[in-house]
Formats: structure tokens, C-alpha cells, sequence
């Protein structure tokens, strides 16, 4: 079985509609977390929701909820991603995966009624709120407050650059709800790839079968604000010169082991004043370490901390060092990568097992319940960037395959009765030291 | 013939007032220009010169001129600085020019009405407007456009970061004016030397000869956003890398010369989009290059030119250089050096000739009219930071001579008749490249 062409029509339609939401001059999308570009596309998802039938809940995070209800009672199985973007970012990361999730549900919704069986599972499809963590950090924020990885109050209080609170902020664009999460079984996601492998191999579908060890480095750099003009090189404590070193230390770091084993980056980095004729006073970047193997973070991690340990004692600069955001590896279970295995295999697709470097929001939930996550192929690899790209085929291809899976979840294909690594649903699951995009 | 006890205890109460508006936690000020701190302090100026009855005038740019006259219809000897001041800046910088020129004004007042005579020119006390240029650049900005150096419709459409403009700005803080200039015949600051030479040599005045060559570089690195995470080390195009090497080389070109004969920074530099998981696409800064001697700043701009081409070509991002506020030296009269002199030895006060590296609107004051600037003594050669810091001893010895040296001129002691090399009183000046601070 698999979905007719005016689903793939209708989907296609409203993929394209939506990239039209917070678009940007180069075919991107802006539309960070909370903002009215965000408000845009989740009226749209009210709406499309709405206009079904279905009903639509809103948690306290700003988690939106369309709920298709079988089996009164019974758990749901959640499809979905986020509809929130970087800033200058591409038009699939997120977005596609809440609307292929959409079409897949109004897919199987169309087959339980024209069989008019009663499933174990009912389905609901999930828009996350700040997946991206852009203006709001951390990432992945909706999914693990549902997950119980993070606390709702304390991540209502987070502010912006600007100081307005996420809690402030989804008031300001009418999506704070109040409504109870809907009971989870399992979850399913479906993402671009944002690497290379799949379009390399020409492969269609990736089987997620686990996540990078990642961490991140707050790094405070504390000079001493002074005139550029009056004040000689020699009395000065210029914190953007201590600050420059470390973003070089930390591309660098990456040649002590084989190409593209460890991956790092200096992403955030605020100077202040920031005024053209004062030397800067103060520094903060924020450094990004991943890698398969947990040993070569930590490893590189260490030869960071003694060289800005070095750094500090060298320039007479306060230099504070904060490690966070600790992800540990993560493995998506072997039910759900055989699942999508034979889905694949039903349909004619060709698959792979694919790890993931970035973060998602399917690496919470996988910490409560049974997950699936499954990747498409990205052009050139790239994303977070106006020029993201996947064909209108490969995104056809991945909705055929999502909606099989969640035909097949929503029959207990993944239903382990709570037995797994990750815990049954909603007993809050294990905590962990957080996600990351 | 010095100034009373009653004028400098008044001149200090007035000053250690006005450090209390915008005060900052650790004895310094924030008045960036029309901002709601400058409008204080602005009113503060406003009513201190309304109290005595002495007529204001506010120009189309934001100057404010506190005009004494006993002689209608002839120009005007100014003598002021600025009370705006940088983020997070120290409390002298600026405001002891402006507070120091009132009580001086007063003082010299009192004497001509107790005389009775009537001097060849009048006295105005002038407050600057936008002479950090920390929120709207360039800097020098009031005095420059007084100068004709700077268009003023020009300077009144200067956006700050946030997208306002000084025109906008000015109106909003009550303080966009419609007054005529007076016209200048003269112009005469004092200000804290921003150095240490004055401290080194326990000397109570710089008489200031001459400015440094200065000249800005406006940098902008284009890369290309891509995820952190999920985008391979080989693909990136990472603007904030090269950024960094930039910053570096403009530190390390100092080194090219002998010790403190060039000084350079960075002071501005703002990375986009400035996500913790987004590859930086773009990084905008500005180097500051400053030398007493043309040819080391040029040579310096040289270097760095093709060491960042080099750059460009080894790492494939755009990078663009643009020269900007190229200020050539400068050299005050040597009337007003011998006048400054007099003065010393009459007040036994120490005194010695001295070169700024900083700008200030004297610089651009004397490119039309006879212009004399002095310095006091700066503890540690501090400034743009809260611990700038000069005593009450220091000041009023500035003030004092400040005094006599405003009394001098309103009796004719600098008038050179227009023959020098400024050109005469509103004959619009020399033009130049511009000005900085």
C-alpha cells in the first residue's frame, strides 16, 4: 500500500506554501522561535488542523498538538517536528518533517476510517517549539520539557538577547495554551540529512541509528575596556585579541585526529562595547565539540582548557571556561531501524543506517518512549542556510515512508510494553544533561 | 589674577553632579548621544545657563551654545567639549571640558561686568553634539559639522545599530534646534590627556601641539552559514575564522615598527548570524590605525591590505577593505601654545607641550578659527572605562588656567585677522577626510 498522488499532490502544495511563511531574499526561511514569522506558520498549523476536524492542543511550552482519536483512551503515537528557524536558514530543516507528518496522518487517518478497525494506538502530529535554540537557547526546548529533560518554568524565564522571556514572548503571539500533553507511545521523525552521505551514495532514505557525543564550551573572556586611540599597546587588556586566539584554538584542535573525526566551531561570539574606538573590554563565545567517540571530545576538550588556561596566565586576562549542553551518545532502538528497514523495502526505497551529527527533537523523546528517525537526502549537505535543498521526489519518497511507519506504530509495531533503555511513556523518563540542535 | 575659592568649590559641585547622571556601578557614566542620559545631562546644561540668564541656542545638529555678551554684534570666542560619552565610560572624559568652560564663563563674566569694559569679542560656552560617535558614527560629529567638514542633513540621516536616525534621535531627547550658530572667532578646550605622560612627569598642563595620523579600516568577511554540527570541517566557509586572523594582524603589524609608535585595534565586531549551532556567514569589523608619523600607518594599511588578500585567496571567502576617517596630522597655533604658557608660569602652574592620539573637537574647531587645547593629568592613562579617574587638584588647576587663557582671547590674543593656515572665522575651512575621537 502506499499514499495516492493527490496526497503527495497536497502535500507538495502546502510544503511550497509554507516556505512562503518568514521568506527570505535567496529562497530561505527566517522564522526563529517565537517571533511573528514563527506565529505565521503555527496559525497556519491551527488552521490545516482546524479545517480536518481534528483536535488541536497547546501545552504550556508552546507545543502544538493535532490529535486523531480511534480508540478513546488509548495512547498516541507522535509524528512531527518544528516549523521554528534559524535566522537566514533553509525552508526544509523542521518544516518538512511537520508537514510530511501532517499528510502521513490525514493518510492513515483516511485508511482506519474506510477499514473502520480500531487501532491500538491513536496518532497525533507534534510542532515542537525552538527545536533551533536561535533566540532562545538551549535547543530543542518544547521536546525535552515534554520529555522531562528540561523544566518548564525554568526554560519559560530563558530570555533573548533583547531580555524578552519565552514565556513573555509565546504570550505575545497568542500561543501559550494550557492544554495537557497527549499521552505518548512512541514517535516518529522524518529530517533532511544536512550531511552528504545519502546524496553521495544515492540513497533515498537514512535509518537513524544514533546521535553524536556533543558538547558545548561558555567561554567568558574579561579585559579591560580602554581608548584605542590614547592608550598605548603596552597598558592595554584587549579581550577581542585573548578571544580571536581561542576561535583558532579551537579549529585547530580538530587536526589532532583524522579528517572530520572531531567537528568544532565558534558559532556565538558578542564583543563588547563594540564601539569603534575603544579597545574591548569583554568576550563571550560560545564553542561547539562533536564527535562519534566520546573520548575525542573530552580529549579535545582538555588540550582547550590548558591552552586558554595558558592564554589567561600569558595576556594577565580573566578567561572563564563553562562546559554545558553535555549530550551523551544515543542509540535509536533496532524495532524501529528493522521497521523502517521493511517499510523501505515494501515501497521499492533504498535505505542505509546513518548517524546524525546534529541534534533533533526525536533525541529527547527517545529518552521515553520508542523512537523512530529517519533522514532524507540534503543537497551538498548543507543547512541552517538559505541554500538547503531537497527535490520534490526525495521529500514524496519520505513521506511515503513515514506514512507506512506510522500505520505500522500506531498497529504496536514498536510497542515494547516499557522494557527498553529509555523507560515507558510519560514516567519522565531518564534525565539526562540536555539536548542540542 | 586667579579664579575665587567660591568658583572652583562651585565648578567641583556642579561636577561631581553631573557624574551622577547615567552613573554607572563602578564610577563611571553611559550618556551614548540622545539617548535618554544625554537628554538629562543636556538639561541639566540647559537650566544651569537659563539660572544665570545667559541666552541658549541650539542648532540644527544638536549643539547647545551658552552665549555671553557684552559686545553686540561681535563673534564669539567658544570654549566647551561634549557631555556625551561611551558605553560604560569614565565620568571625566568630555564633561569636565563642558563643566570646567561654564565656571570659567562665569568667572570671566563677573570680571567684565565688574570692570566694566567692553572686550573686542563675546564668549560662548559650547556642548558638542556626538563626540564619542559610540552609538552614531563617525564621532566629532557636532563640531564637525559647526566646521563644515561634515554635511549636517547628511550626519541627521547617521542610523545607529538599531536602525534610528540622529535626526530622529535628536527630536526624540527634545534637542534637534533651529538656533543660529554664533559666530566663532575662537575656540578653546580642556581635557583629560587620556595619556600618562602628564602623571610620569608630575606636570599639571599639556599644552597640545599636534594630533596623529590616524585612519579607520572597515572590514567585512563573507562565509557561508551552515549547521555546526552537521556540516563536515572540509565544507565550511567560516567568516568568523578568518575574522579572528584578521584581528590578529592587526595586532601583530605593531610589531613591524618600534614600540608604541603605531597603535592599532579592533573595536567593532559583530558576527552574523551569531548562533551557538550556526557556522558564522558574515563578520563586520573596523581596525583603527594611529601614528604620529603618516608614513607608519601607511605602510601598516599596506601590510595588512595584501596580508588579507592573502587571506582571502587562501580561505575563499570575500573579503572587503574600505579606507575610512583618514585624519591627517594636525597642528595647533603656536599663539595659543605661547599663550598657554604665560598662563602656566603667571599661575605657577607646570606645563608642557604634548601630541594628542585621540581626537577631539578641537581638532576640527581648528581648521576655522585659532584654536587652543590643553590637557590635565589622567591617573594610569585610563579612559573610555570606568576607572578613568583625575583629582579635584588636577581640575581646578585646569580650571584655572582655562580662565585666563578664555579671558586672553576674548581680548584679542590669538586674533591672527584670518591669515593662518585655518582660514578665517565661518570662511567654512579647510575640508579634510573627517575626524574621529
Amino acid at each position: 500500500m502506499t499514499i495516492s498522488d493527490s496526497t503527495s499532490d497536497a502535500f507538495l502544495k502546502d510544503f511550497h506554501y509554507v516556505a512562503t511563511i518568514g521568506a527570505t531574499a535567496n529562497n530561505g526561511v527566517d522564522r526563529q522561535a517565537a517571533t511573528d514569522e514563527d506565529r505565521q506558520s503555527r496559525t497556519w498549523f491551527a488552521d490545516w488542523v482546524n479545517n480536518r476536524g481534528y483536535q488541536l492542543r497547546i501545552d504550556g511550552i508552546g507545543n502544538m498538538f493535532a490529535l486523531i482519536e480511534w480508540n478513546p483512551g488509548a495512547p498516541f503515537i507522535l509524528v512531527g517536528s518544528h516549523l521554528d528557524s534559524q535566522p537566514l536558514a533553509g525552508r526544509f530543516d523542521g518544516a518538512y518533517g511537520v508537514i510530511a507528518a501532517l499528510h502521513a496522518a490525514e493518510e492513515v487517518d483516511q485508511r482506519i476510517r474506510n477499514s473502520g478497525s480500531k487501532p491500538p494506538f491513536n496518532l497525533a502530529v507534534v510542532n515542537w517549539f525552538n527545536e533551533e535554540g536561535a533566540r532562545f537557547a538551549p535547543s530543542i526546548m518544547g521536546s525535552s520539557v515534554s520529555a522531562g529533560l528540561m523544566d518548564e518554568q525554568q526554560m519559560l524565564a530563558v530570555t533573548d538577547l533583547q531580555g524578552t522571556a519565552v514565556g513573555d514572548a509565546l504570550d505575545s503571539i497568542g500561543f501559550r495554551g494550557t492544554d495537557e500533553r497527549p499521552t505518548a507511545a512512541g514517535y516518529a521523525e522524518i529530517h533532511i540529512e544536512q550531511g552528504r552521505i545519502l546524496e553521495r551514495e544515492k540513497t533515498q532514505l537514512g535509518a537513524v541509528d544514533g546521535s553524536w557525543y556533543t558538547q558545548k564550551l561558555d567561554i567568558e573572556v574579561i579585559g579591560e575596556q580602554s581608548h584605542t586611540g590614547a592608550t598605548a599597546m603596552a597598558d592595554r587588556h584587549d579581550a577581542l585579541i585573548a578571544a580571536s586566539k581561542i576561535v583558532l584554538m579551537v579549529e585547530n584542535v580538530t587536526g589532532d585526529f583524522e579528517a572530520e573525526q572531531l567537528v568544532s566551531s565558534v558559532g556565538q561570539f558578542v564583543v563588547e562595547p563594540n564601539s569603534p574606538i575603544v579597545v574591548p573590554r569583554r568576550v563571550h563565545l560560545v564553542a561547539d565539540l562533536r564527535s562519534n567517540e566520546k573520548e575525542v571530545v573530552e580529549t579535545a576538550r582538555g588540550k582547550l582548557k590548558d591552552e586558554i588556561e595558558e592564554l589567561a596566565q600569558a595576556s594577565g586576562l580573566k578567561i572563564a571556561v563553562k562546559d554545558f549542553d553535555i549530550r551523551p551518545n544515543r542509540y535509536f532502538p533496532e524495532s524501529g531501524l528493522e521497521l523502517q528497514e521493511k517499510v523501505a523495502a515494501d515501497l521499492g526505497l533504498s535505505i542505509r543506517r546513518i548517524q546524525t551529527m546534529a541534534g533533533h527533537d526525536s533525541i529527547a523523546m527517545n529518552t521515553v518512549v520508542p523512537t523512530v528517525m529517519m533522514f532524507i537526502p540534503s543537497a551538498d549537505g548543507v543547512s541552517h542556510c538559505e541554500r538547503e535543498f531537497t527535490s520534490d521526489d526525495d521529500m514524496v519518497a519520505g513521506l511515503r515512508a513515514l506514512t507506512e511507519v506510522a500505520f505500522a506504530m500506531i498497529h504496536g509495531e514498536l510497542d515494547d510494553g516499557g522494557s527498553q533503555e529509555y523507560g515507558g511513556p510519560h514516567d519522565g523518563g531518564l534525565r539526562t544533561e540536555g539536548s542540542q540542535a
